[in-house]
């Protein structure tokens, strides 16, 4: 089999998914293209089941094998958006979600995820005491693992907000998304060079958390070692699948400022009324910063979550 | 002329005002569906021009005019939403805004009037104060009044975001409102029952400025005394005008607790990743705290506007 999806399985992705997930909206702002001088479509991926894009991929993810493969239900270690994603994808599919998260996981995101019935496994709040649990929840299940960016299935998912975005608001000059392990990023860039080949396609990335930036500059992959920033979705380090892909298909990879995600969280908030977290503010921190020039240019932006503790907002 | 608006003439406003607004979506929530065990459609005012539904009843104030009653202006006092309304209004039509204002409302709110261009006159912030100065202005300037709810042409437009709530999403069995000065009230409460005249409109109010409760009662107009509530833009009273229509063609209204108002603004946000102001949460605390039964029920909920200031959040 493959290892990175073409155009055609993010067809087939959504063919499978449209019926559990929002065709959510595209967005615009007339003070908002007022102060970027361009044409902004904001994709509300906020507005996603789970409050998230990565609904899309567990989705695929867990309806694109066969039933006796699922029997045993999926497992992944997460502590976020895709936790609550695979949790909710499983139950609809009547299959155990087996999910092992940090013990020091908000209170908020452990009831969302206990919520959807998920078992939890809680282990230290290390990579290798993730992994390492986990490897013990699929030995004593059989679950199959769904990791959360590292995935064809879950890369063609995830290309299906671009794919909707452009059939929904028509040809663009640019898009942008926020790059953490790259899902997001790899499944827009296979759809938007399919359906739009001159769109170019720039990947936004917190200064704080830089391993996409570096390791396209430096054509090798070049893991996060203790990323920061509030963009608490894009800590993660690409995978070999999703850098091959970036290589490949993304035409720029742009740094932004923690200062500039906080003005561009706070704008959205304050113009568009509507809650997005601090890495669906990534793309917008971009443009504001003057790192991409959109000028009169017809520019699609996914926001990939809305997802915010209210008590700990940075305004 | 007639001092109340029928829907006719709610017909008229919404083809004058059209160009000028956003048709505003209403929105639905599975999670506030299985919390309330009902079918809740929200008109969502909060995405309107100047973030709430006051733009609709401005605009159809100062498009509603012949040019030569306009060519000196309009003028109001007001803190809040309905300023900046009517000077967008204005600065749309090209005409003046004179906009008597209490020296202590905040920058934010003073920035957003200035910004629309309009000619601002600070006052001590007492209703008496506010009267004073407004009668100075339009006498020295000769622009036209244009009250925030106490207005024929101002609640005309405010009931053209009913009417489009049930163009959009059919019939409804119960429709909820806030209640402040009973604008937004008396307009919606005239669409409804000309569009769907089984179905019940009911406002509610804060029971810290339940004027409009008690005069509803009593069936004589009771006005505010000293009245206390996060949703600020509930703190005026009820004029002759609009309580007329409120004793007319509403069936109920309802209090609600501070605290209810608080869980239920929370709940909007963090469910519908949507900002929206303490005001517009006000109809769906009246659910939450059993004040309407809506099982099994088509509910609709304007919710008025968004503007909060994100630096003073109840939470």
């Amino acid at each position: 089999m493959k290892s990175v999806p073409d155009f055609s399985d993010i067809e087939k992705a959504h063919l499978i998914i449209h019926e559990y997930i929002h065709r959510t909206p595209a967005l615009t702002s007339a003070s908002i293209n007022s102060i970027t001088g361009a044409d902004v479509y904001f994709k509300c991926e906020n507005f996603q089941k789970v409050g998230a894009f990565k609904f899309r991929g567990a989705c695929n993810a867990v309806f694109s094998l066969p039933q006796e493969e699922m029997e045993l239900g999926v497992a992944t270690h997460s502590s976020g958006n895709h936790a609550a994603a695979l949790a909710l994808a499983a139950k609809i599919r009547g299959i155990d979600a087996h999910i092992v998260m940090p013990r020091t996981s908000s209170e908020i995101k452990k009831k969302a995820v206990a919520g959807y019935g998920a078992k939890i496994t809680f282990c230290e709040p290390t990579l290798e005491a993730r992994e390492n649990t986990l490897e013990k929840v699929t030995g004593k299940t059989g679950a199959i693992e769904v990791h959360p960016y590292d995935n064809f299935f879950v890369i063609a998912g995830q290309g299906t907000a671009a794919k909707e975005l452009i059939e929904d608001a028509g040809t663009f000059d640019i898009l942008l998304a926020p790059v953490g392990g790259g899902g997001l990023l790899s499944g827009t860039a296979i759809s938007t060079k399919h359906l739009l080949p001159d769109c170019k396609v720039i990947a936004t990335e917190p200064a704080g958390a830089d391993d996409a930036f570096r390791s396209f500059r430096a054509k090798k992959l070049i893991p996060s070692v203790n990323p920061k920033t509030i963009a608490d979705g894009l800590l993660t380090s690409l995978s070999d699948r999703t850098f091959s892909v970036i290589l490949d298909k993304v035409d720029d990879i742009v740094t932004v400022s923690e200062e500039k995600i906080v003005e561009a969280m706070r704008l959205i908030w304050e113009r568009m009324k509507i809650i997005v977290e601090p890495s669906s503010a990534v793309p917008l921190a971009a443009i504001l910063g003057n790192k991409v020039e959109v000028k009169n240019k017809k520019v699609g932006i996914i926001l990939s979550g809305g997802n915010v503790d209210l008590e700990r907002l940075p305004f």
